[in-house]
């Protein structure tokens, strides 16, 4: 199967970066800024994540025309904060983007740029995220992530899992689908992955939506490989 | 003006790497495989790079959608090797295929992998090539040139000079035109860069069109920073 992948891509959120911890670490000190330390840090980030795939399926319906991710995390954060009885005009703007930049500065998974590091050696890596193209080169500058190029919704034009999403990002790798392996951390994404003919690496991220989570902790399907974190995964395909 | 600058772009194809070697180190064992070698290697390297401009003006004016440069490669390599009397379909589609990505094995010149290095503490460094994804991330890949991101045409969808193809990159990066600065060693692009309103870095390539070379030797304007090379440039950028 592996010996003719020639790219691996990733899904980030949640399964090279942790957002929850990230977004909660700056929410946090916004929230007492505003006078709002009643509000949960991280109740915060998972409001704002839950507001994530709706404003994508606005696009991927077509009944929106494509629009890049931070402008849909901004559009996210004034909805949560009006749903916790905030102005978004009150806080201003300078201090709303700031917030919403919180997506650019979150922090990898422990092994995970060690990881990627040694995966870089055989594969060409890269992100396959629905973040826009300034969101990732931001957070791989900050975080280290030595990824060969940054791919994802805004080169491909499409949201996952619409399977042009995938389909468009082996096109501009020059590469047929069977060479392209998505991993995530994700079932749904492996399957639409799976669904376009791409090979598919199961790494579970255990605590992405906290010490309670329920989902994706444990693969659905058998997948092409599976592995523990991205050291193993560097182990399993031999490098 | 350059405490402002957030991102330096490059031009590639003579700024970065040397593509008449690199062509002529490939056609020439080429040639001599289809019993052509009374051609010249660097001759037929010149007269593939002849057709570029014309071949991309077919997409500036409208004439034709937006087509990667791996495609117009392989058609003006057809082009090439129909003016020397070598019949396309008689050298076989494995062997066109192996020539045209000549163009993904450039080697950068001397000093630009350990400029970049330096220059990317700083900056988000990528390239602003013609080129297109696949041919930026393997030529990347290939000769460890540390890009952030891979910009470019394929991403901006428009072909240099078009105004276009810087605006949208500093679009795509989430900055200000004046917040980026175009690297190249080419006088024309730099007009066009500073047109858009992006800050402008020349450092010349005298040999990039061999020997004889009589064009851009010597900035035509008082670019922002003029500099002899990718260290010099990150000297005089005080990284």
């Amino acid at each position: 199967m592996f010996e003719q992948v020639k790219a691996l891509v990733f899904d980030v959120f949640g399964t090279v970066v942790d957002w929850r911890e990230g977004v909660a670490r700056e929410a946090g000190p916004f929230l007492a800024r505003i006078g709002r330390n009643d509000i949960d840090a991280h109740g915060f980030a998972d409001a704002w994540r839950a507001r994530y795939q709706p404003a994508m399926e606005e696009i991927r319906s077509g009944r929106r025309g494509f629009t890049r991710l931070d402008l849909l995390h901004r559009e996210n954060l004034e909805q949560v904060l009006r749903a916790h009885d905030i102005d978004p005009a009150g806080v201003g703007e300078a201090a709303l983007d700031e917030l919403n930049r919180a997506w650019h500065r979150l922090d990898p998974w422990p092994e995970a740029v060690a990881g990627l590091t040694r995966l870089k050696r055989r594969f060409i890596i890269a992100p396959l995220s629905n973040g826009n193209i300034a969101l990732m080169t931001n957070m791989a500058k900050r975080a280290g992530i030595p990824w060969d190029a940054i791919l994802g919704a805004e080169v491909a034009q499409a949201y996952k899992p619409d399977p042009q999403a995938y389909l468009r990002t082996a096109e501009v790798l020059g590469i047929r689908p069977a060479e392209l392996c998505l991993v995530a951390a994700h079932n749904g994404d492996l399957k639409a992955a799976r669904a376009a003919g791409l090979a598919t690496a199961f790494v579970p991220r255990r605590t992405e939506h906290g010490p309670g989570q329920s989902s994706d902790l444990e693969p659905s399907e058998a997948w092409d490989v599976v592995a523990r974190d991205f050291q193993d995964l560097a182990h399993r395909l031999g490098v």
